[in-house]
């Protein structure tokens, strides 16, 4: 393994050892984000090389179930996924992995680029699903690094315009570096169709689509309210299982509500998205850590700071 | 006019003076499942003829903005509505409509039938914002008529098994001889998990897609626990503007929430199906009152008896 | 192996020692449409048992590959399947397949109509593409196997209308039996234009789609002129590698062309009709043989008597 | 009117009087891409007002038919079109329009730019019937105004890499500079397999959709050998009414052939995407004519000098 980034799911199951119904019940690797060198290939391998550089996807269907069969694959239940318990990740000098979720590398992307190839997935999913495209109008919830992606996803699907809020005015500030239209400081408390007016006032129009990445229950009816009628909110923060919305206002206006789990067929389009410049994911990377010091990396993360931070996992080459 | 059938609407407009923020200020003609015969029509109309019967599309854009232009015309926020305050509706002996939204009814289709098209409309659009396709295993919830007319749609779309569930024994024998494969009585304070694995066990398989019918909180939690994994929640029936839902739960199966508002471009395709003998509505209409008697017309469907009460406008012909 | 059916494929191989670039270089197993029990599983398998009663998809991609990871693995290059040289078919005693292209029969379901699964796999991949829905007007070219599939298909998912043509009155008669609308004898020679015009005078509108199952250039011609604006041509007959065809008039009118190659994702959705009698294949069978007189079956196919052949590989039971 | 470009079908009626089965009968207004500011407004009219820029979608449709209540008004048989015959069009300086095809500029959106939103709606209709997205390879045949425009819209959806041929290496510098990532000079003579592969090989991949703009048989054969399987072709270019493809090889790979005619749904995102700065159609602009100079400005656009010829009708106002 040579880079590999730490998520909030890391940081959590190494706190509470559990996430809802996925408990650390034994000693398991964390570790999603990853990019690595092949060193050994089975011999049915054909498309990879010892040698070739490689992202790696994290989901593995152990099943060819009806999910796998059409294509919608990050469904299937069985499916095997990197440090969600059971299943070890991949935070680690050493790592086997099916080569049918290794994707080579061009030589214009780096190996923190192919690590972050993970969180960029769950923007393009997000965005996917949300339908943006030429000309969308765009609202974002929430500027940490699922925000984030999601912006540059949303701007590289030709999102003309794009709105994000947080309570951060810090994390804002990045949001207008990589690209944001427009950027609102919301506060605790603020009344959600209070704040639908205000995104509709700053953008001079409804958005087409929301993408809510904190998963508070606040956020989400803000969601709503502001979405243009036959528009979509896409659902990535997840708060507590049940939640209070206005499902009326959703349901007359044919306002979509769509989660997204987790991905699929996404590394090839982020492959490309990097390899051709369209994305610029690198500012993203704010901390390095080499993996000796593995926990003064997760203090950082679970502390907040920075956007993401990167552990270097190859002794011989601590290069991005 | 010929037949107009009473909504449960119409009774609450009656009743209560109001429906969400549509309240009627000013005495308002009800009625909005119409059909009947042309009297006259304007030098521009081409496609219909004095003498013609046809069946009202209630809903009549009245600015050409980007819902109309773009299909879903449903959704535009300044559409005409017949019944909707402060618009007249059509329970009456002669009435004025854009031709554009009347629509020629063959001779073998009859002007009740051609009536209901309005609420079969709302069970085709629920259907297809559903996605209900050939196999298709569908839940609904709710066995009044807008839950019978899913069912007629489901069916008649490739359903392979539809399962249908109502606190009343008597509205899921209806059910039943209309083609349910499945009926299951629940009652209320039934726990929604529970309830949603009685639905597997009967289905032997967790349904693709589920149309709920009631409005009741525990109902919409209901259907999200019981639909597949990559589904879809098609909301019908409309309760308090706040829900509590299992959202979490929702989003990471990736089972879609769509509501649906009254419908757009359904009426020639229920024409084409009653026409076809593919969909059997009459069994719909157990009530019959000449418009003189509308009052207890509007008792009977007050108090919940029978399916469908319909008004009987033209005193020359009262026949289906 | 219980019930194998004769495809056209079949015989052409037989005959020609090749489809196209498909050449056999050596002794091949024909036989793709197939059902049979299970006498074996291998370890790993846990939703078949000894016994089982299963029909047999005969294709199973062999990679992991963009095909297979997006949902249209029938696309997928390198995939194996059944009697396309150089693979084995299944015509034959007992036989090897992926378990996880083995589907469990329901007890209300015969081997045979397990076997035909296969080409009604044909029509509702055909009938998917075309987009096929409640109140579709379907235009099908060809009242062979495959266009009465189609035609079951499509009177399953809605269709209201359907027109079938074909050179032979007898096969429009069996058309007929099995639900077709209309039937419409053309001759060799008919002006395309002409042909068209006669379909929108039959039906009295332009059909929604078209099925194509000839492979006729005259007849494709007459699938484009015939189909509305906006519509879609399904291309499921193959004739000569290039056609000439009125591709203005399809594109100014955004006619689609869509092709068909084979079918994914098909065998649980005809499960769940066949088992719900929602379709009914049985009349499809015209002809019986045991195995042994494969020769005989294979020649009555050839000459084109009847619809379906069926071999019976059981010497135990010959039963349906 | 302020600006309004010439097209390669104002120059096709001036000379040859005919565009297939549209012939000019009696003198026609030409012109159909153009902006212009508002000098009076109806009386029911609200979102505009006098001395509004407005840039005018020249397709209005007359009557509310299927096509106008599905979404797909550029469909409707009886649509007016300016400069189709016998339609007059807007190269003048006063002209009437339909108020609810008239779109409010922007202040940063110029006439020019406004007068360009015709072409470039050529393009974006094109790239969403190809449905282009993030991480798409494209393919586009023809270096002429609407290839640049689909190239224009390609990159803004988020394609990776756009590859364009042209017989004109001039062309080609062209596209070269509006972004397109590969260029490759064809000869007329060239076989489309040969052609086809030398576009894989430059590649290095095969094009998920390929929009084919010159209408050449030999271009559209090419465009088909191109694409991948389960891609798209999308048939922008006219040619001869009948064209020899090779249909089996699209059918038994399902690409998929689109026409495209016109365009609907596409002025409010592109004045986003103008407004945004995500599109630049300013280049596209290579020459500019007064009015009174007509003649010459037809005559630079007959002889394929440059790329867009725009002529200018305010004497008092010759910016762009």
């Amino acid at each position: 393994m040579h880079s590999v980034g730490i998520c909030g799911s890391d940081v959590h199951y190494w706190q509470n050892g559990r996430i809802g119904d996925f408990v650390v019940k034994k000693p398991m690797v964390v570790g999603h984000e990853a990019a690595g060198r092949v060193v050994k290939v089975g011999s049915a391998v054909k498309h990879l090389n010892v040698g070739d550089r490689v992202a790696i996807e994290p989901g593995v269907p152990r099943e060819t179930d009806e999910y796998f069969k059409n294509g919608r694959y990050n469904l299937s239940p069985t499916i095997f996924f990197c440090a969600t318990p059971p299943d070890d990740g991949n935070l680690c000098r050493y790592y086997k992995h099916s080569a049918n979720f290794c994707y080579k590398l061009p030589d214009n992307v780096t190996f923190e680029e192919g690590a972050l190839i993970e969180p960029l997935s769950v923007g393009i999913h997000a965005c996917r699903r949300a339908g943006v495209t030429l000309g969308s109008v765009v609202f974002i919830c929430g500027a940490g690094p699922i925000g984030l992606v999601s912006l540059l996803v949303a701007k590289a699907m030709g999102a003309s315009q794009v709105i994000v809020t947080d309570l951060s005015p810090e994390r804002l500030k990045m949001a207008k570096q990589l690209g944001a239209d427009f950027q609102l400081t919301v506060k605790k408390g603020d009344a959600p169709e209070q704040l639908a007016k205000s995104v509709h006032d700053t953008l001079g129009a409804q958005p087409h689509m929301t993408i809510e990445c904190t998963g508070a229950e606040s956020s989400i009816q803000t969601a709503i309210y502001a979405t243009r009628s036959g528009g979509v909110v896409v659902l990535v923060g997840l708060g507590s299982p049940m939640a209070t919305i206005p499902l009326v206002n959703a349901a007359t206006r044919e306002v979509d509500i769509r989660g997204v789990f987790r991905y699929c067929n996404t590394w090839p389009m982020a492959i490309a998205m990097l390899s051709s410049g369209k994305v610029n994911v690198k500012p993203l990377v704010t901390h390095r850590f080499p993996l000796e010091q593995a926990l003064e990396a997760f203090e950082t993360t679970r502390q907040g700071v920075g956007i993401k931070v990167m552990l270097k996992c190859d002794q011989n080459d601590l290069n991005p």
